[in-house]
């Protein structure tokens, strides 16, 4: 059973300030909350309308599924809901690469991201102030399961530059250097930028390194890459990068 | 102003058995708009709230914005609204590369796609008859204009694939070979399978060559990539190698 302060409680943390205020987020859909269940992430609260998890009956709240539609985010609840707190940030390790990303907007876009750290291993993304929290439902939602495997942190970002001693820092700009033909090091920061208006000129300033993936449709009409899709690309070339070194 | 029969028409466009009937698809938001103008699309009807675009004047029906909320598709209508006939489809050119995709179910992750083939210069898409419907009103919206610069047809793959001649068929598996070691063409087809099952087993009996972009993250639970940006890795790895092919 979900009683009325629990269901005050979950609608209040889509709201960026609650989730700050209780310290706490909503993971919804059993794969997903298997993974944060299998995580350092600490659970507060687990709804389910089944016996899917394999964690001590007590700590599981049976509901039916009209107790679930009241508390989801989803159009279409997925069977399991569980409320978990947000991490302490662990400090970033500089070794190896790291993304940062400057005022991401989209939930969708930032879920993504953090699906593809995941994938190329990177360790830790430090976010400006003004990117879309991470602990959004819809970015707990697009990064399927991922986000309990990264460190995300948020910080002032010239600041962060300032702190982050003689490791190269390379972003993503459109005038930058055809990314095909750069030797990229292990170890660097990788900057992407804006949906609308890429890095911020403050921080284009404090770049070691501008990249840029080459267009090669005719059109000047066609838009610039998602962000998305840019970061997939430019993670990929590091690692390619990476492996290439090895074998030779 | 709008009249019932505009409105209805409209509306039934959201539909795919109605769009194939009357031959015509929506497009909106004024940047959309002009890219088809500047296209070989074919205008049926241009709703607009203001003066944007450089075309004879009556061409252009001025609605209100109450008019325009009547037959837009988005929550926030954006100022103009057009109807476009469906093109005719050109036969696919097999030289170059050339994308295949293989039931794609997702608007968005469709959208994604075409929008970076236009980036990529990637002229034909070649989906199978269960791949999301190109000019579903949402797939329109994602792919940002790029969809009036690219050739999209719809058949039976293993058929397409009969009438390929010698042409190398490339596919992304995860049992692939890394695909940063190996050496690809310029002219091949790549085949980019479903969200969820990826390239059918009758399809995946077809491909000559399978290719995995290796995964860094530790995490076995680790999601496999998303399609749209697994698509942007391998079509960046097919374009260096042509760049890095004429350096050399």
């Amino acid at each position: 059973m979900v009683t009325k302060n629990q269901i005050k409680l979950i609608k209040s943390l889509s709201q960026k300030k609650f989730r700050n205020k209780h310290g706490l987020f909503v993971v919804e859909g059993i794969k997903g909350v298997r993974e944060f269940l299998n995580s350092s992430f600490e659970l507060q609260y687990l709804f389910s309308t089944g016996d899917n998890f394999e964690i001590s009956k007590e700590k599981v709240i049976k509901v039916s599924d009209a107790e679930l539609k009241k508390i989801s985010f989803l159009t279409t609840p997925q069977i399991a809901l569980a409320v978990f707190y947000i991490p302490v940030i662990r400090e970033v390790n500089f070794s190896g690469l790291n993304l940062v990303l400057d005022g991401i907007r989209d939930p969708g876009n930032l879920g993504t991201i953090i699906r593809l750290c995941d994938w190329f291993g990177i360790q830790n993304i430090i976010c400006s102030q003004d990117t879309v929290d991470c602990y959004n439902p819809k970015v707990v939602q697009a990064s399927m399961g991922s986000l309990s495997r990264i460190n995300i942190c948020y910080k002032e970002l010239s600041d962060f530059f300032a702190k982050s001693g003689d490791i190269p820092v390379y972003g993503a700009m459109l005038e930058g250097e055809n990314v095909y033909s750069q030797k990229l090091p292990e170890t660097a920061l990788l900057v992407m930028g804006n949906e609308a208006n890429g890095i911020s000129s403050e921080l284009s300033a404090l770049l070691d390194h501008k990249l840029n993936i080459p267009q090669y449709g005719k059109g000047k009409d066609t838009e610039s890459l998602n962000v998305a899709t840019a970061t997939a690309i430019l993670l990929s070339e590091f690692r390619r990068n990476s492996v290439t070194e090895k074998q030779n």
